[in-house]
């Protein structure tokens, strides 16, 4: 259960309605998530959450589907079930099926483990990035 | 520095020079990172770990630069180091140019920060991904 | 479900039953709560928790409201469901009201956002702590 | 070394240039941190974390220094040597001495471990927060 | 709920029936855990991995009520719920009894502690295992 | 560089002092790490963290060799850098080779990766703790 009581459209006061409207035009969907109903107790902050999220999630040199995708690893990686849900939800409808949604999983489980190899060895790096550039 | 002394190519076992052999030819380099170099020092490990990188890392339903990046966005929302150096270098070489690159890390920022709002809040899924798919 | 059986006061050993009376009246609340009963099961560690946290959370330089908001923006951070509600509702009671909570994880969601692109870049540090202190 | 190339003030274009100069007027200082030169590579992801940055961290119901202990609080629980570095700077200019910042590490060390035993042995929630406003 | 339909054994292919025949073989049980059939939504990912699992979790140097205590331990860091509970009872199956489970996690609680204390400080090392070595 | 100034031994209070003294008697060694040296910037933490750690690792139902290989596995998985090289240091002074460190790091590696694929797919639990130990 939520810490605090989700903010009702119906019961919106204008500056949140104005995010919530965008957020249904913007997504094409006819309710709003529990998330901004949450974020809606302290709407300045609802409003900077969903006006960076717009921005960043908007298609640019990196196509949508790769930005979920991005957003379901990092989610994995932080264990956020409520993120896991929604991404998982997301990339399926941007036309990932299950082999191609354990392609990205298998990637994300095996870095999981590189990562930590890498630390637990105390490994230092090869080759810079910026040495890469040049 | 490392924790143990990295394997070098001349003193490798022939089990080990095999491996080190094979992520030569297959990553088409002349020098074997220094992770493999310290995983060296348990060969059956080596091989598990290069063999599971191998299979995972080719380009399948989901291609390179893509499965590069979710490498990335593991090892930022991890902050391992080492990782970052290599998989930075990584979607350098495949085509990122920074403002790619800063995309790709801003979607990172934004859903470290949204994972950890809906944690917060304590929020429950609007939906399940089983019954987006049916 | 928990992973052992949680420890009633009604049987609890003398030894533990000292430590449930002065989570008691310490917190000047009618019944232990559950991570206590589950680390009644290891009596000497349930007395070196709880006399850590005692003498930790006790008012001194810092005030207690801020440290329960210390200790919730660590178990957002952790994603740890249990001690996310626990410590919601030790500010609330302390009387942190939602749109001060919404301040709080602002800031929580904030920093686990910027943490990341500082790892993520590999920043390296403007000025050390040790520099400002002079 | 970062892994791009932080951007210079001098060679800034006008847009991260107007951004600079907000930021080195917002908070009295004479240069611009690492951590902005590096985001400047994607001057819209610029303006987004800093306008965001500066909306969350003005004083409100929360004070300023119970904010930078909350950003102290989340990077510490991250372990981001650049942030660690930035906001003990910052906590200690706004006057914590050591004693106090021990105080506050202190509460950091100990909710690490607490939220680690709660997820250990699964414990179920005593009281939900809605719950405790009623 | 699950992400993926799981796999009923009644209805896996070939090659997905070799893998769960071998899991239940070698760890003689009557049943498939369900990480295994969410696993064998892509087949050569379920081969990576369980191959990989029955190789690293067999009996060499080190004995299997370590390598399981491990695994908890590492479990409970990252709070992963499900690989807690099935962790657990692998313990317990191995004579793990409460008291023992308590000092384990007592360990695991207090380096997730001294962890945090000692990133929060930035303490630099004191002597490096390579010296130790010599 | 540590964010606070170590405490020498040589200027330490009676109250540090006698922690130093049993940290030095206890550990048999010569000097007193940098953790406990920036620690007794609060010397109240510093006695409370000491007198745990001195509880929680002597030999118990659990030996020590098995309490510093979780210790370890806890600060790879949290990417702790002092922390992995001291527990490095004692699993070898412990009689650790290079294999057996490779066969406990493998153990590590794997359940990170285990762990994020099971919370990926958002597994359930088969069976809990609580119904296995009856």
């Amino acid at each position: 259960m939520s810490t605090v009581r989700l903010v009702e459209e119906s019961e919106a006061s204008p500056r949140v309605r104005a995010v919530f409207e965008d957020i249904k035009a913007t997504k094409k969907v006819n309710r709003v998530s529990n998330i901004w109903r949450a974020l809606a107790t302290h709407p300045e902050h609802l409003e900077l959450s969903w006006s960076r999220l717009k921005a960043i999630m908007k298609p640019g040199k990196v196509d949508l589907l790769t930005k979920e995708i991005i957003a379901l690893a990092v989610s994995a990686t932080n264990g956020c079930n409520y993120c896991i849900n929604s991404h998982t939800v997301a990339v399926q409808k941007l036309g990932l099926d299950d082999e191609a949604l354990g392609e990205v999983l298998a990637v994300v489980g095996l870095f999981n483990s590189m990562n930590k190899l890498a630390d637990a060895y105390q490994i230092e790096p090869d080759i810079l990035p910026e040495a890469a550039r040049k």
